[in-house]
């Protein structure tokens, strides 16, 4: 099992941190072997944020994604950057609120209100990246809903941990309601 | 130029914020190229955290450093497993509070009491990692001091500025006091 993944979006939005958590969530947790790497050139001054996360049961010598499996944009800057890296057959996830799909690609594309429920459930922007992984995890199983948890609890501090807890499981629906 | 980083500690240490400051300092604010990237594996559940930093002039294609010219290592954990990879003729930082040097390396060895500095004159180790980059910068100019100082100060709560830019003054002064 490899799968890769690039988180994108812009800088403000958590991207890298989502990214961060959700690779020692399956590390820590899981057993398992990931990498996590941002490159900054031309795009991160153009103001679109990229994370590239690999996970994997085996070892990994190059952490930079080329063609990913599962590809999350964030802004419509980002959905134009880097959608059509997106690997064929996979899967493309954006938020409805920041990025309106302008072409078809070979892959599954999941648009998702996420930032509306966040909005409307909590109120506060800065737990989007909270929820959208958590949409991730309901729509891919990578690891368990847990072991991601277990890592926002030890990161997040208490007063804030029922919040992150909540937009985690609003995302999270709003992912699993796609396979349903 | 071309210069490669590892930055080592434990997770707790804020290893990786450090890390995408440096990265992220180069390249807004430098117009550089920079890749920062984690690995994790049996290590880090270990509790050894690395952080992969490589800042240039040029395009980067692998974000990952088999030998940094730079080795940061901020627990004797750390030391023990990647002191080994640093870059003969390289340059080797430790806080004399967590690591104990125990052999002779063909780098220049620099042990510093920046912990020590940030307890006494702070209080707070939460900043930690910000004093050390500000020892590095005052060992190592890479970019310039503001460059950095400008990343922090978007990314920290206006309350916590104030402390944060203290801690890394305290770090640059120490930083500076070994090329003097």
């Amino acid at each position: 099992m490899r799968t890769r993944i690039v988180f994108s979006g812009s800088g403000g939005q958590g991207v890298i941190t989502a990214a961060i958590v959700l690779a020692e969530a399956a590390v820590i947790h899981e057993g398992m072997n990931a990498t996590q790497s941002q490159s900054y050139g031309a795009a991160a001054r153009g103001g679109a944020t990229r994370s590239d996360i690999i996970i994997s049961d085996f070892d990994i010598d190059f952490p930079k994604v080329s063609q990913p499996n599962i590809l999350i944009c964030l802004t419509q800057n980002a959905y134009n950057t880097y959608g059509p890296i997106i690997r064929p057959g996979g899967t493309l996830i954006t938020d409805k609120r920041f990025v309106e799909t302008t072409r078809k690609v070979d892959a599954r594309q999941i648009e998702l209100p996420i930032y509306e429920n966040v909005m409307d459930q909590i109120g506060k922007p800065i737990v989007f990246n909270v929820a959208v992984l958590g949409a991730l995890l309901g729509i891919k199983p990578l690891i368990k809903d847990e072991s991601v948890l277990k890592v926002i609890a030890d990161r997040v501090p208490k007063d804030f941990l029922e919040m992150n807890t909540k937009a985690f499981q609003i995302g999270n629906e709003i992912g699993k309601a796609q396979i349903a």
